[in-house]
């Protein structure tokens, strides 16, 4: 058994291959089959209203709580391509079914890369059969994670072991990557006996700490999947908490991964938001800041420029006392009363990491960090190529 | 009479001088006089809750509708400096009414430049009695609006010439500039007869979709401040409407020179979106691709990459039609109801000016423009220098 990845849990087996969507020749589909016995699904998908074909079919499929084959291709986000577009994912489906000896609404579908080009459907069906072919499917979780990837450096994958049973994860992307290639997707597995409730619970739990509060450039995909498949095979149910705090571990892990690997990324920026009314305003708060590009830009030149925190989260829809916020740049105060602290403009902000913590100066128990990344010289050169 | 700027209405004298707050030894400190008969102001200011200590005594001070003189610094925005940076802005007033023999309440005070640093009172105080020293007030307009520059590349001026009257406007800065400097300051004068609530309509009017739809890269700045002085000078009273077209064009003029000497600056982008049910979403909707750094840099790229335009204003606040929604680069269909259109990709977006239209698809009929740049490799460079 692999060490890590999604095939690390009993009951699930992967298999990936090169189908020739992606221009650089490399891997480009994966699929990943829960063998059971059960087979609950959970699954959270982007909030934007462009959402993507791959998007609207696995909703539908995962309404009834049960997925037990999830594909996946890179190279083609097969997006804005109206009916045609819906037409190719579904027609993807019914053939990865239809190999599988499985049902459509039993199917997942996840795509990612250019926007806007239809899918070479061709190539796909070709790929849906290597895929499924005698002997491809195995303990192939690594190939599966590698064959996702678009821009990324690496591949990303984690496993978390529970008392008896295992989550597993591969994760790609993250905010949108280089020229028109879109989405983070992940797919979490895991061997633990749950129903889709359960299962749901704890995904949108992490999710909400995790992905969710990841903001490299406030672009949201039109791809965004995070899958969490259950085959039950170990034999235990865990406790809900028990679920959420080891689907939490896998996501905060290839949440970390992402980061690091964003695009251009010369610093990991930890903005940590409290002294405001509830969690919900100090993600908001977090948030505005981690977006803010003179931020990013200062981040970038590790310079501790505390007055472009005080002016991005004065535009922050959260309660503040604005005379008395406080700024501290990893650890060390640099505003305090919402005016400069001593030695503040000689913080080191020269490592990889910064983290910043912001008090917006009410007696609130408001809470939240959002992590982001700086805005570098390499985060233009990257999303500026022509994209064809 | 100079033939621009706020010493082209009659009633109004200005004076520049050179201080020393500036490191660079350029001119530093501007004053404009309204010498009547009357006295109407009107005013915008910024809308971030951490705003500077110009800001609140100005606000204060024009609450009664008239100011008789404006001082404004560059170099040092007196913000995030806590009680001290309220009283230092206080004398400074006193200071400057003293020596025009005015009272407190009759001057408006701006600051721009470095956040979180003490004025230099030493200068100020000596800066004050420079300006207002005998011979030092006169048709100074255009050495005002060169003494408010901080990193603008050229200064700003505008005049308006109405039927028998006049509107003068200098400004400077755009989004937030370099380095901790921080602020859109721009000063309005008309010798029109006009009272203090049709100033104020007419300003409110005009900066709503100039200077509000002016959207370099989201940040607010602490200081932003727009002063709109009436001397009546010219004896005549326009009607509402001609006053607020004269007032419009004069913003418009400076805002479009602030939008062509932002930051990093290689295209002048504007974003337009139709088709959803008011102007509130149209410009909810505008501002959101405005925003978003992959188009951005799509567009510093020359690219015309719809699909980034599609995801981002499928996050915005406002209706739609996902499956309905259309893009036009420089007025040629890229994107038609939600799927690339034939040709898109060979668009040309080579040149300075890249016009982008969106249709949202409803039948609504709001409608909004934004004005933004691209983001670029010297944007980065520009906000990611060292502060100090």
């Amino acid at each position: 058994m692999a060490e890590k990845g999604i095939t690390a849990p009993k009951g699930f087996v992967a298999s990936a291959t090169t189908a020739g969507i992606k221009a650089s020749g490399n891997p480009d589909m994966a699929l990943v089959v829960n063998q059971g016995p059960e087979f609950s699904a959970a699954a959270v998908f982007t909030r934007n209203r462009v959402f993507a074909a791959p998007v609207k079919v696995s909703r539908e499929n995962v309404a009834d709580g049960q997925i037990r084959a999830v594909l996946y291709n890179a190279g083609n986000a097969n997006a804005c391509n109206g009916l045609q577009g819906e037409k190719d994912a579904r027609e993807s489906v019914s053939h990865l079914a239809q190999n599988l000896g499985l049902e459509d609404s039993d199917i997942g579908v996840c795509s990612t890369g250019l926007i806007g080009e239809l899918l070479p459907m061709d190539k796909l069906n070709a790929g849906i059969d290597q895929l499924t072919a005698e002997g491809a499917l195995g303990d192939n979780g690594a190939a599966a994670a590698k064959a996702i990837m678009t821009t990324d450096t690496v591949d990303k994958e984690t496993v978390v072991f529970a008392d008896g049973w295992t989550v597993g994860g591969m994760g790609k992307g993250v905010g949108m990557m280089a020229p028109s290639l879109a989405t983070m997707l992940v797919c979490l597995t895991t061997d633990a006996s749950v129903t889709q409730e359960m299962a749901q619970i704890a995904l949108a739990n992490a999710t909400a700490v995790t992905f969710d509060t990841l903001d490299i450039d406030g672009s949201t995909s039109t791809n965004d999947t995070v899958f969490l498949l259950a085959s039950g095979a170990s034999g235990i149910t865990p406790t809900q908490d028990e679920l959420n705090d080891a689907v939490y571990a896998a996501c905060s892990d290839i949440a970390a991964k992402l980061q690091a690997d964003a695009e251009g990324v010369t610093k990991r920026v930890a903005v940590t938001v409290v002294g405001t009314t509830n969690n919900e305003q100090a993600i908001n708060a977090a948030r505005t800041v981690a977006r803010d590009n003179l931020f990013k830009c200062a981040m970038f030149g590790s310079d501790p420029n505390w007055g472009r925190v005080l002016a991005a989260v004065g535009m922050a829809d959260a309660d503040m006392e604005p005379e008395k916020i406080s700024v501290f740049f990893n650890g060390q105060a640099v505003c305090l009363d919402s005016t400069g602290a001593p030695g503040a403009r000689e913080v080191d902000l020269s490592g990889a990491d910064i983290d910043v913590r912001i008090d917006l100066g009410t007696s609130g128990e408001g809470q939240a960090t959002v992590r982001t990344t700086d805005l570098s010289f390499s985060y233009v050169e990257i999303n500026s190529a022509y994209s064809s």
